[in-house]
Order: C-alpha cells, then sequence, then structure tokens
C-alpha cells in the first residue's frame, strides 16, 4: 500500500503529568500521526530528519507499525530534536521545560521517488514553507492534501500560512486559532472565511468539546469527545487525530462527506486513545477489535430516536 | 392533559442585541420554559406571580399557547419583575442594566389543587428555599422533578440547594457550575459526584458546545449544538432548552434513558429556536414541522456510517 505520506517532526519526548513522567521516549508530531494511521489499514511513509541519537530500537517501533522511513533523514551531526513539558493538576495547561530543535533547525526535506504516488499527503504542524516545499516536490498532487498549523505560524509568518493554505484542500485547526486566522469570532462566520481561501475541507478541533468539520459546500459535522475514566497524557492527541483521519481517508480511498465525516470518528477515536497512555504507547498495542469497540461507543453516545 | 407544571419568573424583559432592542417584553425563566413545553403537545401549568402592570395582553400570550395560568398570583400592590441587559457584539457577554425584583421579592408559592397530579415539575431557577417549598405542597410527588439552578445560589445559600437538589430526580446546570457544585475540574469525576447527591440524571449545558447527560446507572449522551446562521438574541436559551427537555418527557410520560437522550434533543431544538429572534417570539410561532425539520438537522450532523 502506498496511500499515505505524513511529513512532519520526530523528536524525543520528556512528559510528566499526573501520573507520572517518561524518560525521553519517542515524540514529535509524525510518530503519533503515523502510528495512528497505521492502525487503519495503511503503511503511513514518513518524511522527517533525526539526529544521532535516534537508536535502532527508536527506529523499530515506527518500523514494527507498518511504518516507511526511506523519508526520514539521519543528520550525523546532531542530535534529534527534544521537547520537555510538564502539565498542572487538571491537565489543562501544560508548561514547556524545554525546546532544542537540534538537527530540526536545518531540516530540509527530501520526499522519496517511491513516496510520490501517495494519494493522500498529511502535514503535520511545521514551519508553513517547510510544508509547501515538500508539496512541491510531488509530481503528481495527492488527491487529498491536509495540513496542520497553529497560531505560533499566523502570528510568525502569516504570508507564507496563507501561501501554503492555498495549497492544500484540509486545513485542521482549534477554535480559537480559527477565531485568529479569520478574524471572526462566531465560528459559522471563521469557517466560511476560512474555507473561502480554497480550502474542500476545514476540521476546527475543540478538545473535550469534540470536532467539527465543514465543507466548502455549505455542509457540517459534529463529533462529540469521549468522555474518558483517565486521562493520563495529553501529548500528541490532536496529531492522533489527524492521524486517525488521514489513515481513514487513504484507506478508503474516497474524499467525499460521508467519508470525511467517519474520518472525522476515526480521528476521535485515535485521539481518545491516545490520551489513556503516556506518549504513543497506547496506539502501538490497539487491535482492529479495540478501534470496533470504541467506534460504537461514538455511535451509541450520540443516537438518538425521536 | 396535565403533565407538566412549571414554576419559575415572570417579568418584563428590555434587551439590547448588536440586532436590535427590545421595549419591555414578557420574559423571566417560566414562558421561555412554557412556551418551549407547550410546543412538544402538554399544556403546561404555571406557578409564578406578576404585578398590577402585567396587563391582559401579556396573559394572552401565555393562554393563546396553551400557558395554564391559574397558579400565577397578581400582586395588584407592586409591578412585575423587570430586568434590562445589553450584549457584546460577539453575543459573549451581557452586562446586566437594571434588575427590579419587584413582586418577586415577596413570592410566597401557591400550587393550585388542579396542578397536584402532573407527571413532571420544572422548577426554572429561582431561590433554593422556593423550590423546595414547591416541591413540597405535592400530596403526590411528581414522577420526574427536575430543578435549574446557577452558581449565585452555589454561593449564596449552598446548604438551601443542597436540599433542594437531594429532593429532585434532574439537575441542570452549565460545565463551569458543574465544576464548582462538584470541586472537581474533570468533567467526568464533577459528573459522578453530582449524580451522588441522589440524582437520576445530570444535564450539563455547554452553550455552544451542545449539552450533556449522565445518568446515575452509568450512561452518558452527548447532544451538539446547532449552527446557527443567526443569533439574534441568547436571552432565554437555556430556560427554553429545559422547556423542551421536560416538554418532551411529560409528553412521552416516559423518564428511561432513551426518552431523556430524546428530550435532550428536544432541548437542544428550542435552545437554538429560542436565540433566532428576540425574546420568546420564535418559541410562540413554531410549527409541528418547524420543529421535525430541526430534529432532522440534529441527526444529520451527528450521524456517520463507519
Amino acid at each position: 500500500m502506498n496511500e499515505l505520506v505524513v511529513a512532519g517532526s520526530l523528536a524525543f519526548d520528556a512528559i510528566e503529568t499526573p501520573f507520572g513522567k517518561t524518560d525521553k521516549i519517542i515524540g514529535g508530531a509524525s510518530p503519533y500521526i503515523s502510528l495512528a494511521a497505521s492502525r487503519l489499514g495503511v503503511k503511513p511513509r514518513l518524511v522527517s530528519v533525526v539526529g544521532n541519537d535516534f537508536t535502532p530500537e527508536f527506529f523499530d517501533i515506527l518500523h514494527r507499525n507498518g511504518v516507511d522511513t526511506e523519508g526520514v533523514k539521519v543528520d550525523n551531526n546532531q542530535k534529534t530534536m527534544f521537547w520537555a513539558g510538564k502539565y498542572n493538576k487538571d491537565m489543562n495547561e501544560r508548561t514547556t521545560l524545554k525546546t532544542e530543535l537540534n538537527c530540526f533547525e536545518t531540516f530540509n526535506p527530501t520526499v522519496p521517488e517511491s513516496y510520490k504516488n501517495a494519494k493522500v499527503l498529511m502535514l503535520g504542524n511545521i514551519t508553513p514553507t517547510i510544508q509547501s516545499a515538500i508539496i512541491k516536490q510531488f509530481s503528481k498532487r495527492p488527491d487529498l492534501i491536509v495540513l496542520d498549523t497553529m497560531n505560533f505560524w499566523m502570528e510568525r509568518t502569516p504570508k507564507e500560512l496563507e501561501e501554503t493554505i492555498s495549497m492544500v484542500d484540509v486545513l485542521t485547526i482549534n477554535d480559537e486559532e480559527a477565531r485568529q486566522l479569520s478574524g471572526e469570532f462566531v465560528l459559522l462566520k471563521a469557517a466560511k472565511k476560512i474555507l473561502a481561501k480554497g480550502l474542500k475541507y476545514l476540521i476546527i478541533k475543540k478538545g473535550d468539546n469534540g470536532a467539527l468539520v465543514f465543507s466548502a459546500d455549505g455542509n457540517y459535522f459534529s463529533a462529540p469527545a469521549l468522555i474518558l475514566d483517565t486521562v493520563v497524557d495529553p501529548t500528541g492527541c490532536g496529531d492522533s487525530f489527524a492521524g486517525g483521519f488521514c489513515g481513514y481517508v487513504a484507506a478508503k480511498g474516497k474524499t467525499d462527506f460521508e467519508t470525511i465525516k467517519a474520518a472525522v470518528i476515526a480521528g476521535s477515536v485515535m485521539g481518545s486513545f491516545c490520551c489513556e497512555k503516556f506518549g504513543t504507547e497506547n496506539l502501538q498495542n490497539l487491535t482492529d477489535q479495540d478501534i470496533a469497540e470504541r467506534v460504537k461507543q461514538f455511535e451509541k453516545i450520540t443516537s438518538f430516536k425521536f
């Protein structure tokens, strides 16, 4: 299978939450995206960069979960990106303790030839110029290009971000970012203004309040958030959502609104699993049955008979 | 029909929003609750108090919508309660310009004999001791007692509120109030702690993010918020939600979880209609078809096929 290319950061994370703390574990956006997507029956092909400390056991996490790492450069002169963060008691706030970009600072991605007939391209949250440079390397445009970004780029490189947005089909941001990007407080107005930048779909992530997807032709869909017994570590939930979303679309090979709705549920399912354990641990061990049962939970908490 | 008794404030409101302003219109919680409930096929019986300025045309609004006002006292020595408020540009904040309690200050409710075999009792947001005094007047306990309250009473009269909560089946509050009442930040923990006060169901209203209902036996349901083209006046949306909820339950005559889920949708439908026009105007003119079409919209934005 060759449907999905994922580009994004690969890093080591050290995470502390009220439930415990980790040593350096595999992190950054792309492992969450790839591992979540891999659970939906696709073989994600990764574009990223790591340093000389990214030892074989970390590659093995990706490989044994079906992730192709041909597009992962190894920069032997530098170390892998590192992030350390700590969550507060209620896990609604987190403090970044350390960010070392290391090899990521000079990341100049190359998309391998074998990746270039991908149907879906998922661009994790990185510099907009790097995202657009990746798109330009595809001789044949993927059927669906999904872009994740954040407020940082809206403030720092708004022009470059606008150009990148104009090249993609789907944008995923949170509700505050949608307001910031559009200058509109009312979410419907914000969504219309952002869709008018040339998108087919806009996904607005609302954390504990679920997610919305708006289509350019005026439809929308509301996915709830599952209410979980235990949230152990919220790191990577948004990326797992993106991975579930694009993995589902790639596996189905369709981009109509019915598929997109189910893909948003797939994303919500993966986001919910992710935060139940530290890092990517839960994503690595999910079975088809785990996923099917959780999809049923989403059906159960939203279905009604009037 | 004699299934639903509604107790709550009756007032005049003067409302200003970016879409315009009103003179004194019928307001307070109970008209919103009653009119919303009346649209679902029940005849709400109202317990409240008005002053000497509550002229026949205002009673007529209630009567022609099937609301029984035998339990509405007329205090000829005072004026009707009055509230004036103004919403900001984005309608996410409102400023109270004036509150005159008038006849409501000495409100001492009497439930008429003809009301006392009601199946559902809805207590709008008023002083907890008045709410409990109303419950105590029912010789035969209603099948379902629904209580609305707010943070003001949690701070001002916590003991009286706790006593009132212990007498009811369903509590409706917003997410911040659920956290305040329970002392728990995580919503699931908050819900469990509040349900343990003896409730059958807890409804958490989340405004633009929909509503949740939790049952004492461990189920929950997530209702989305409809995304509306125009929000003209948010006043009374929460009360319209409560009215739709208890009107549906009273009309069905059942209190199982499947009925409660649909009732939360009925509440969401009524809340969405309410805010599209000033005051109770939209509630007064809804047809069965309007309601059926909006229920279909709720089905459409939540249904998916994985």
